[in-house]
């Protein structure tokens, strides 16, 4: 298994997402800008906005390779006397809907390695409903259940609890959306060849674009007004937060001197933040905020 | 010099700041909010929305003190093997107006000790114009070097230089705004003593109200249309980006359990992005971008 033909999975994996999103959104088109890193590699950032249904997004993909910097290695917790290079390829995906009644989606998947020897393989997917329906959340918890236990029988259970501990604003003591599953460091030292890994990562990526067309599909004409847009722009802020303050991955990007525009085309068009806001009580924004707590079990969840 | 003095004096501070800006704005109120802390003290978080002049902003007082948690030592870079308490008071303020041809502002005054021994005071004053005009930025330059002038002759130039590199957004290459001071573990090791040094950060804090209300009274009736508030947007995402991303107090404070709603009163009222959004060539809008950068000699700024 190649690290070249894993980033050319990857940049296969962009083109037909970004195929399937335009189809689905009937009007928008993703711009592309092409990039290259100072140190080795590069990138195609996609970005779309403005569209029918879609304010703004983007598809990443980028493949970046050189001497691991002593920043990078030490965020990295490896100490080494020599010089290490390394190579990295993803594909990461956050779609910002129109509707507030349309969830947020982020997606990623990402291979490492480095010329010590070490490799693995990361990703996750979660869903952010400005507005949490079960059914959806459910749903969404189905289709990922699938994914994992096509590989693995205990890798929904694991890695949905991982995604509920990464997901989370310990600042506000709340979970960003209703989960999903998040991944890393994912080797064989557990028993999995190399092969196998990359299947499941192949399979994680491969379900994203399904997911996302379902809900734009069903979504995309539930009615909404002021009020629906006013919490959304409360719902965009704290996805600013969690970006900003707690992904790791934004993080490293911005500290390691990453391309600035493609790490921070995960934030929304447009943020609100109101002083000590809290939903009325008995509203359904207030309902969306009581479930926004880990260890909710969304498969078995009632109905209303 | 008892640190119950120094609350004491930076909660009157905090009334007459107050009091001055409900008076420039002429319509709007602070709300107070306030609150206590576990381990021990509390605060006073003042917060004013949808103004005449003023969209959102926070005038912060608080009073903190307990035994420093493991979390707190380790970010101070202090070892000990035996509990050490810490007392903290501050006062800090961010105001976001609501007419774009008028600054962002940020003032902070903040008193240190512990019972190891250590004391420091720190603080600081900064302009984010979302349109600078060099007169203005002149003007301010000037007034912050008359209040240093008064109590160090090098004050002014070492504080200016600390706040352009402090008030940096790394990941952009570019300055919040246009500076002004900063500093910080200023103690008695330099030569002067806690008085003199107290002194110094009163005069800081009592700076505050004249200059802001007199950008306040300036400003407050320039015209502006569609565009100046599509760039406000813009400028106001990058001041969320620089306090979620870089801002030392900011990170402190949500890792370390503060009151989320009193840190995050910094936050614009709305903040957009625009993916790769760049100024058109010879706009005021490319002006001011052009001018955000480090070791700009703002007393000696050529006006046109």
């Amino acid at each position: 298994m190649e690290k070249e033909s894993i980033a050319l999975w990857f940049q296969g994996l962009q083109d037909s997402i970004c195929h399937d999103l335009e189809q689905a959104d009937g009007k928008a088109r993703f711009q592309e800008d092409q990039w290259q890193r100072k140190g080795g590699g590069g990138g195609k950032t996609r970005v779309i906005q403005n569209g029918n249904l879609l304010a703004k997004g983007g598809v990443n993909f980028s493949a970046v390779f050189g001497e691991a910097s002593e920043q990078m290695l030490k965020m990295m917790k490896i100490e080494t006397d020599k010089p290490i290079d390394f190579f990295a390829t993803g594909v990461s995906i956050v779609l910002h809907p129109i509707n507030p009644m349309m969830p947020i989606i982020h997606k990623n998947i990402r291979y490492f390695e480095m010329t010590n020897g070490m490799w693995w393989f990361g990703g996750g997917i979660d869903l952010t409903p400005h507005y949490i329906d079960k059914a959806d959340a459910k749903w969404f918890h189905q289709q990922l259940k699938a994914v994992c236990d096509a590989h693995h029988s205990l890798f929904y259970t694991e890695y949905k609890k991982w995604a509920d501990d990464y997901f989370f604003l310990k600042h506000r003591n709340e979970t960003r959306g209703v989960g999903g599953i998040f991944f890393d460091y994912l080797n064989d030292k557990k028993g999995y060849s190399k092969e196998q890994i990359f299947d499941f990562v192949k399979s994680v990526g491969l379900s994203f674009a399904p997911i996302y067309t379902h809900f734009m599909e069903k979504n995309a004409n539930l009615p909404y007004g002021e009020s629906e847009l006013a919490w959304q722009g409360v719902r965009r802020g704290r996805y600013v937060e969690f970006n900003l303050v707690w992904d790791r991955g934004t993080k490293f990007g911005l500290e390691t001197d990453g391309r600035t525009e493609s790490i921070l085309m995960s934030l929304p068009p447009e943020a609100n933040w109101l002083y000590s806001y809290e939903p009325t009580e008995g509203s359904k924004e207030a309902e969306t905020q009581s479930l926004l707590k880990k260890e909710i079990d969304w498969l078995n969840i009632k109905i209303d």
